[in-house]
């Protein structure tokens, strides 16, 4: 046998051990499940000084390979952000248990009853990069949701992933099955796992554009993605002035590197040139570059257009998340323009508007598509925290199975059940 | 260019065409969508004449290149499947609106109300073949959930199709865009269809398992597939012995050719002898064919023995939708042996327990994993009308994005609303 097909069937099996604990993983008792969470919390605290250790190594080797600052900062765990990881179970342990909830129960007319109960989806896949977090969030949301869940990580993050999935291990023992949760080591398997049909039921990718695309090429099985988020804020003419200025600023500025930031403003032509003008100020003080069309440079200040951080828009920048402090601005004619712009450049996120009128808020609620829409509201608002559905995996811009962020309910799906007495057809 | 090529671009103008509805159709008036139904159905009453020489053309063509009787019953067309057809789009003519339904809605504690409301998928792509009905089914739900569709159909059904498409497109006639519904012609087309990946937003076979399985390798984009149905009922120890009669032959005999009909009978090897041999003598008299493991012979009466219906099984019967009158029967020494059988041979449709004992129920309930399961009630009871989500374009075996009939709000997706008054993060 060649490498790679050794590779395969090694691969094969592994994924057929995990899929066959599916059964006892769906009728473990939830008192179980907490257990393991709790456990998995105190280890992560109790352990913290060797995962850094780990990550040290992780680091080292980052460094001697010249990887982006960007990137490094996404791998390096420090106290904080452990004790966020070991909170985030615990969110997950305290949470209501959600397999075999109840979502739908009515009595048939011919009196039997009709039920919705939530199940695990079955063995997922997630395939991740850099960010350590992310294998303890999945091992929790699976643990939670009773998936057996297959893990693989970026070579970068290796000793930190080892060791993150020990302490898994070590907190599933004796309580759940140990094939459930499996790290699969190498990058060069990505395409074995991603044919393994039938076998895996979902597979997550969870990292750059790059590694998205790919997966949603080469996986013969569903994927559900979580993309970028290229969100933008509309400010109708009858927006609240201060109100306006606030959602702007809360929406750039308060955490910009994330992916219901706003990244573009469309301001309609007949919103107070003052109004604006003192939000483009606000913005401009606190280091905002602001990227606008020929149209809005002229609503603008002298000053103000005179301003180095105040750039003419190429048509390029409308397509940009920007992720850092850099605004696309464009003013629109009406909100069909908006609604056109939207349409156009966004990618199905987040996408909110600032107005006065209730019917015009209505319509576009009606009328955008996004997987969160928001009136008089940040866009930083769309995360599972907020939509009261918990810790979650990504936000899905894709409009099958879940659109938004998927959390603990959107990794089971309703199974119907009948309870009759003998009800025949 | 190449046939091909010219065959792909023009397959891609009509899918953008299609797609560039969507968000036309997403804020049409509900009144729109009522009016094109309530024309639908009339058309096809006051049409029938035209319809049925439409289809005896089809028919003829069947005659002439010998297609199977069972082909040529699914592709016959009659005054009485007509009329099932017409109530079918009056019943969603008459089906509360869906889009824009409002699912959940909660106030936030910060203030704002967080709301998911029902939004169209966009572009569908229904593959499927012989039974001409089909096309209206799907005409009906997609101008029902405000959907784009393109239509693929079987050659066989050719003329029945294209007369039933002029209808829908009369009906659609100044209330809705006419690019909205397309049906494309011929079957070379199936690989391009499959390849336009990001403007089909999900593609639905509907056919033989040949055509599934195709599509599924094939398509770039979601699938949803409606699978066999290889459906089990278990009669436990306890099960009331009149009752369990009824459910095996509602199950086997109400009609045999449908994908809830039962197709494996298991039975605890407790179950009361006389009982069974009653159980069995009533199938015989229906003329079912017993497929018996040995364990089962046993029990069966020697007369009932010697009975030509009666046949030992082979382990591959365990393996077929019958869906006619046979049935497959196996003694099992312990639920649990139930359970594995139906985790082997199952098909994730529907199985059913037959017990007095509720904790039994409840432990088959959470084990077995069936996009319907049943306590005490007939297999034949999973479809659309019973479970109260109206007219269906088929049942989902997959767990992604629904399990069991795909009615109108499976035909949608939930979007998140925020409503809120300058709230920030």
């Amino acid at each position: 046998m060649s490498h790679q097909s050794v590779v395969a069937s090694e691969l094969t099996l592994m994924a057929k051990r995990a899929k066959a604990t599916v059964a006892q993983l769906r009728s473990a008792q939830e008192s179980q499940r907490v257990q393991v969470l709790n456990k998995l919390a105190l280890l992560l605290r109790s352990n913290h000084a060797q995962l850094l250790a780990a990550n040290q190594l992780d680091l080292d080797a980052a460094e001697a390979s010249g990887l982006s600052p960007s990137m490094k900062d996404r791998l390096q765990l420090n106290p904080g952000r452990i004790e966020e990881m070991a909170q985030q179970v615990e969110e997950l342990e305290h949470w209501p248990a959600v397999l075999g909830r109840i979502v739908s129960s009515k009595a048939h007319p011919q009196g039997f009853q009709v039920e919705q109960q939530l199940v695990p989806l079955g063995l997922l896949c997630m395939i991740f990069e850099s960010r350590p977090n992310v294998i303890i969030d999945a091992c929790a949301l699976c643990i939670k949701t009773g998936n057996a869940l297959l893990l693989k990580g970026g070579k970068e993050a290796q000793h930190s992933n080892q060791y993150l999935f020990q302490l898994v291990q070590l907190a599933m023992e004796g309580l759940l099955p140990a094939a459930a949760i499996q790290l699969v080591h190498t990058r060069e398997e990505l395409q074995q796992l991603l044919e393994l049909e039938g076998i895996i039921d979902l597979v997550i990718p969870r990292g750059s554009e790059r590694l998205i695309r790919e997966v949603k090429k080469r996986a013969k099985m569903p994927v559900i993605a979580h993309d970028r988020g290229l969100c933008h804020l509309y400010l109708h003419q009858d927006a609240d002035p201060s109100m306006a200025k606030n959602l702007v600023l809360n929406g750039k500025t308060q955490r910009p590197g994330v992916c219901n930031a706003t990244e573009t403003l469309l301001v309609h032509q007949d919103f107070p040139q003052e109004a604006f003008q003192d939000i483009a100020a606000a913005l401009l003080q606190q280091s905002v570059t602001l990227k606008v069309d020929a149209k809005t440079r002229e609503r603008l200040t002298v000053a103000q257009q005179q301003s180095p951080l105040v750039l003419l828009a190429q048509e390029e920048d409308y397509n940009q998340e920007w992720l850092s402090l850099i605004l696309s601005i464009k003013t629109v004619s009406n909100m069909e323009a908006a609604v056109e712009h939207i349409q156009h450049y966004g990618s199905k996120h987040t996408e909110a508007i600032v107005t006065n009128n209730p019917i015009t808020a209505q319509n576009f609620i009606l009328t955008v598509d996004a997987s969160c829409v928001l009136h008089n509201a940040s866009t930083r608002l769309n995360d599972g925290a907020t939509l009261g559905i918990g810790p979650e995996i990504g936000i899905s811009t894709a409009k099958l199975h879940v659109y938004g962020p998927m959390g603990v309910e959107q990794l089971c799906i309703a199974q119907y059940v009948i309870k009759g007495k003998g009800h025949l057809r």
